[in-house]
């Protein structure tokens, strides 16, 4: 056995069952939802909300790494049940009160259930990475079935989007020792991001008053 | 008052309350629907099993004529109760029984009420126009909010779907009197498309014999 | 050595050199010309002209499996020298002196070379299978130089379409002494199907008439 | 006369001479080309390049606006001579060094011919307006005939795009009294972005360097 081995057995689980279809299906239902609120609050308040507004299905590749830095068992049965983020929506918005009220009206709604929550806007994690991530349930009919399908929503700015590229290409750095100092640029650096943020709202806000 | 003041209201109408957000995020659902049922009939047969699965939501122009030809009032409220081809889905089979194990699989969905259902391919409209038509309803949640939404679902083979083509050039015709010949060509060239559908089915299920 | 290796080993060549991306460029710009002159004909006509444009790439494991039935070397390399339709685009009219229409007013087009242009509506195959196929190349554009590309474009009505798919079917049974039978008939079926198409003109001309 | 007659016969211009069928085409080859150029860096650095491309053709209601802001006549063959932007790709980065790199690569290919170039980041506009601006010129085949197509590039930073937003904003207010202190901060404020990129640009190279 070893790595390519098991990289490939999540992969020919990953083809049967439909599970790329019905996941593609529950992937659409979420951003389909992120849309109309966007395209609400567009109205609302009668200037652009999202940046971008995407989705991923968890690669093979990327399900085996996060299983084994978590010490699990490395098949597609272990990443399906203790895995939140095999499939991702992520929304970019373009202020910060944007992406909490968005994350509001999402949580209204009646067939999504919230699984869990996480504010690393108000708590950046250590490294400084800053997002709003909502782990949420849709049911999915099929067949004569009803699937409950788990999706992880990130949402964020903008700026804070452009930092986490920069916290991404440090994860495939293994030289460590070298890196301490790196990331403590990524973290002031993330602190002037947070900034940034503020700014970008407080021009906003002053726009909107004239 | 007058035509364009009647489309133009509707026009203004289907622009408010999300109603083009909200059709597509149902036209959606309803063509990943069929689209899985492609796939899980693809996988079981081994052979191609739609040739296109389209989806139109009617345009101001079209239900302004349909309620004039029904003779109902020519407003969009009314259109809304009354017409049930708002949203279409038309999905185009190969095969002609496929076009029935399609909309029987459809028909097995939880979420999936069926309103009406009339078999055209059985007993064509007088024209010869054949097609399988499903009136459908499934719910839809936005905001705190569920709504129900109606969907017609066309399913047909290609060659129906050839057929429609000249009927519909037809339709546009106005001096009925010229057309009544032409009518009873079309009408045996239906019963000829009938024809190639069968052979088709039996060349087909002879190839799979071997 | 082996099956599997040379597929493997054209699919590792087709990765490299942007050979994918490139491609999809040069069909983007074949059907995007093939829309424009959709569009135009539409125009002109009043009416539906195609039912469906679509491109491919030709896959490893089809290219391999041709290289062999033509007894070629089977690499990359020679797929690239000696097969006209590793990219494709198939375009379905409705009417068949459509088809012709559109082929001229490709061939009209100045950056359009036409490599050769095989008739099997005029001349079926041996099978009954019938379509208009042009091979052309056309210049792309990319860093500070011109590549040519092939693309093999194949124009026929969604009748004949209908039977292709059959003929498809057929092709990958391997028991051919029992296949005798069934191919007479398909090639029968192919004289009906081009009846059929026959007979759309006349009633479409007849209407168009009124 | 009046605007809404002066918009409304800008809108006629458009939709005739397949004016939007041939503008998308040329919009879909110039997407291409940076697609092409983005996958060549990605593949050179092993990074991501850029963040989103996208493209516009622009409104009759924004063509007019312009048209008036400029004192031109306002038809829209004269929108055709005099303005550069009507047809328009933004090309968003994440790397300011990207910025440049990519703008040379596509000013290397032989069918691009570049009209006028602009550098609004190294010499930001008063209000802080920051984007590289190319104005090119591609040829488009049609029919026996070859057009060329003039096409505006905006290539910028994330965070240059995220300032614009403001700036956007700001434009949609009249009271130009009140906005002095806002045009102030605004202008401060693209100082900032600046920094941040450079900043950017600093950690990516040390993180680049382990």
């Amino acid at each position: 056995m070893g790595e390519l081995g098991n990289v490939s057995s999540i992969r020919t689980a990953m083809e049967k069952n439909q599970y790329l279809l019905k996941s593609q299906y529950a992937l659409n239902i979420v951003e389909a939802k992120c849309k109309i609120i966007d395209e609400e609050m567009r109205m609302k308040y009668g200037r652009e909300i999202t940046r971008s507004i995407t989705q991923r299905i968890k690669t093979p590749e990327s399900i085996y790494a996060k299983l084994v830095r978590k010490n699990l068992q490395t098949d597609f049965k272990t990443a399906c049940d203790k895995l939140n983020d095999l499939l991702g929506v992520r929304v970019v918005c373009l202020f910060v009160d944007d992406v909490y009220e968005l994350a509001k009206l999402l949580k209204q709604q009646k067939d999504v259930k919230i699984i869990k929550e996480k504010d690393y806007i108000a708590a950046p994690k250590k490294n400084g990475y800053m997002s709003l991530h909502l782990i949420i349930e849709i049911p999915i009919y099929f067949d004569e079935n009803c699937e409950k399908k788990r999706v992880e929503i990130q949402i964020r700015t903008a700026t804070m989007d452009c930092w986490s590229v920069l916290d991404y290409q440090l994860c495939y750095k293994k030289n460590m020792a070298d890196t301490a100092g790196i990331m403590e640029k990524l973290k002031r650096h993330s602190d002037t991001i947070a900034a940034i943020d503020r700014e970008m709202l407080t021009i906003r806000n002053e726009i909107e008053k004239i």
